[in-house]
């Protein structure tokens, strides 16, 4: 896959799916390549983060360094259609264009959240 | 990989990070068999939530077929030490050695948080 094509940098299906959606994204990072990656997550998400249905994200960091996929985004959004509108901008293919990309495969996809646990405080 | 090998259901590495870990557990399940999925999940996760240490998880399901993983738990403990304990008892060996695991291959790996957003109210 190229990685610089922005069809790969965007979660495919879902376009009748209603309800909030959460975009799980796992990045592979050569060692050592931290930064550099970040620098362009970075500048992605500050664009993601001021679109309309955007409601959360957490960026994480394998805590061991044999793990498959260095990082992985978990992003919540309004909806589908939401996650999709910021996907078709020429701002978005200026984005996920750039040459440093190519370095860090991604594969996104969209979820739903089907079951959801909290500790309850009284036990803790 | 034999998947119902307990080894590969839990998370390597992380035996020295301090702090809160977050569970990222990818799996692969055919299609039409999300039930049968569901059911081993279910009491699997019955076992982890009943531990001293976990703090909150969510089940995901893709809202597209063709994703790789239909589902990704994302589950969060106070430690790697509190994640790890109840990977090395006698009833974990049990729950994931069942035959029907065999159908699920699953990709777990602890991850730390290293970047929150969440929408202000204010914007909404």
């Amino acid at each position: 896959m190229d990685f610089t094509d922005p069809n790969g940098r965007t979660a495919p299906g879902a376009e009748t799916h209603a309800g909030p959606v959460t975009l799980v994204n796992s990045f592979v990072v050569p060692e050592g390549r931290d930064e550099a990656f970040l620098e362009l997550w970075t500048a992605t998400s500050r664009y993601f983060r001021a679109q309309p249905g955007f409601v959360s994200l957490r960026l994480h960091r394998a805590v061991s360094s044999d793990a498959p996929h260095r990082f992985v985004n978990v992003a919540v959004w309004e909806s589908a259609a939401h996650y999709r509108a910021p996907h078709q901008t020429e701002e978005f293919v200026r984005l996920v264009t750039q040459e440093g990309w190519r370095e860090f495969p991604s594969s996104p996809a969209l979820y739903e959240v089907v079951v959801e646990h909290q500790l309850e405080p009284s036990r803790g």
